[in-house]
């Protein structure tokens, strides 16, 4: 796809008091609008690039699809930002995704959360993978080269799957979700494996991103930033291996340490 | 309301190849419910301080209150983290949210994004404030001294309300603009007013950054990190002097720059 994440801008610089006009790149923000089914679903401001990965991993993440036999066409409009998915069985979609967000139950754990960790019990992540601790830092060093946004930017969040030797998918967007679910996307479409895997992730660990980790089943995630306590209690449940803090020579396991040899 | 954004945990630590067990604090995220007349409105993953705050922030950024005088009753309870909000009309406030993610029109661009701004259009903001480069930089670090659960867990966001001289409101978040609703929230309960005031943000501005902004009147949003280009973009259209990148003694002004002297 075309590079079209970064725009040039005239800005006014001050430094020490002194005013200059200058030129800037910043990151692209858009809207990228999914129809599913002829219905439009929902817009997601995002980055403009690979927006075809970013749709179809957003509807796996929320479990409007499960692969590709799922999908019976995905055209995209790269003029608009929209894309266009049509699914084999034309059930109602929409209203499962939207029912999600309205919620049902009276008491206090009938939340879209809840029913989320509901989905999940039962099945944890039962990977065998075991990786170094020398191979996250040169992942994440990798990780880092690769984000070319960011270092021209400093407005982008980057994500990766990789094994213990390399990067095998990498993206990035303006949002940390949305670059986790265009890798998600990428590897949907490649008929990529997420299992026995490594999500590499520059952004801050939180419950959703743990929660599409499980989902993906994946068994290691790894961050240079802090996690949450709600995205440590779902680790250690579902039987995800957290790391944060890869920064500097060091990093810290918050759940699942056995998988760190 | 009490103290509970941080948790403490057992980790492991790795630092050249040494392992270690050792104690370590996440910041906390939790699920808030806000119920809206009797009906269960949404669920925000946040952190659990000042949820009343975040609530009545909330509602009032997605344009479903207007301020107190539409408030019958706003009860707490801490801990279901569920805040009870009853307003003074009882119409059907939750359709209109729901409304604004469901997309009604079938071309690019009638999403919610665009709805935001048409909705906009026509009020830019007109504020005479005027601050000094110098204000800005004594008004950072005081928005970072006060950042404690950031200090300590390198995990939340921090926002604040303030005027040229000093910070009148203060809050954190796990989530970006949950700091910024808090806030708003805050404003909204003791009737503080947050025209020809001036927001700070720990995190980056993005065009959702620059909208409630633009809902509350604020003429000037300054931050450490970088803008999207659509930031931007609705910054100059609705009159808002936009600041970023201020750190190290320097920033960089990317819309009305005549509010900086």
């Amino acid at each position: 796809m075309e590079q079209k994440g970064l725009k040039e801008l005239a800005i006014c610089r001050v430094k020490q008091g002194q005013r200059q006009a200058e030129k800037d790149q910043v990151a692209v923000e858009a809207p990228l609008t999914i129809f599913l089914n002829e219905q439009e679903l929902v817009t997601l401001l995002s980055s403009p690039r690979d927006i075809h990965y970013l749709a179809l991993g957003f509807l796996r993440s929320e479990g409007l699809i499960n692969g590709t036999d799922d999908l019976a066409s995905v055209s995209v409009d790269g003029e608009r930002n929209i894309v266009f998915v049509q699914t084999k069985e034309q059930e109602n979609l929409a209203e499962k995704l939207y029912g999600k967000r309205t919620i049902t139950s009276g008491c206090g754990k009938g939340t879209i959360f809840f029913h989320a960790i509901d989905s999940l019990q039962g099945k944890p992540v039962t990977s065998t993978l075991k990786v170094k601790g020398e191979s996250l830092f040169l992942l994440m060093r990798a990780l880092q080269e690769r984000s070319l946004l960011f270092q021209s930017t400093g407005g982008v969040h980057s994500a990766a799957l990789a094994d213990e030797e390399q990067i095998i998918i990498y993206n990035e967007d303006i949002g940390r979700h949305n670059a986790m679910d265009k890798v998600v996307g990428e590897c949907l479409l490649k008929g990529i494996p997420l299992a026995d895997r490594i999500l590499l992730s520059s952004g801050r660990l939180s419950a959703e991103v743990v929660l599409k980790g499980a989902k993906m089943g994946l068994p290691l995630i790894v961050s240079r930033s802090a996690p949450t306590s709600l995205a440590v209690e779902l680790a250690e449940r579902m039987g995800i291996t957290l790391v944060g803090f890869l920064r500097g020579g060091r990093f810290n396991i918050y759940a699942h340490e056995e998988r760190i040899l």
